[in-house]
């Protein structure tokens, strides 16, 4: 279901049509990065998170898209916050194996599993595994700050 | 960077938050399928298009995300409308091989390539293989029909 569709503006002759131009391709490098865009440490250290980089596939290079994609990998025996917040994720694990705590439940997750994070659900990515645990978490580009909660 | 970052509205206390619920783990199976997720037939069939299964992974199910993520697979020898729209795609490989072509060019593309197709960009998804191409393909949710042009 497409919850709207409007007349495409891309026809030829139509005066206020977006030019074409501007597409890429990212290629997947070993190691899971991508070429020519950066992996970076995810925000400051913190004693509540701990081995997190981050990759931002879209974003960050003047897309207008209503969302951004990014690409986090968390080091052996590292995690994210626990957190909450209104907006949603939508995350595809890439690489390696690990878990998820949304609310009170637990999941173990491997290549493939798709999890949705809905508003304000307490949640957090571990990795318990000797690996890199790797996900792709699309979110809005608009969207509120976490509220950070203790961990155990 | 993040483009907009609001107050969270679910810390405790707050009137107004939005309740917490409705997350979930979408498992994944043999053969690029998603456990309670169903894979079904992209579009009417039409000569303009071949052998192309959608999974939506996020999307139809109540969120209120910006965002849809879809799981597409193209049939050996399928291929997509070659076509354009102003609305964006994020393309991520998870399956095979394939190629896209963007504008005059085309690019081969395997696991983990990336592609950004930007607005009014023609393009269409190509899997000369004799094995399944899958990606993810992330779209605003809010977003105009597409134009198809004619196919050599």
């Amino acid at each position: 279901m497409v919850r709207a569709m409007q007349r495409s503006s891309c026809a030829v002759g139509d005066q206020g049509r977006v030019l074409p131009g501007g597409s890429r391709v990212m290629r997947f490098e070993s190691g899971f990065r991508w070429q020519g865009v950066p992996a970076t440490e995810y925000k400051a250290p913190a004693n509540h998170w701990c081995g997190i980089l981050r990759t931002v596939l879209i974003g960050e290079r003047g897309e207008s898209t209503k969302f951004d994609v990014r690409y986090f990998e968390i080091a052996p025996g590292g995690f994210s916050s626990l957190e909450s917040h209104t907006h949603e994720h939508a995350v595809i694990v890439l690489r390696g194996r690990g878990e998820v705590q949304l609310g009170d439940g637990a999941h173990a997750l491997g290549f493939g599993d798709a999890v949705y994070v809905a508003p304000c659900e307490a949640h957090q990515f571990r990795n318990p595994t000797t690996e890199p645990f790797g996900f792709l978490c699309v979110v809005d580009s608009q969207r509120d700050q976490p509220s950070v909660r203790a961990t155990a």
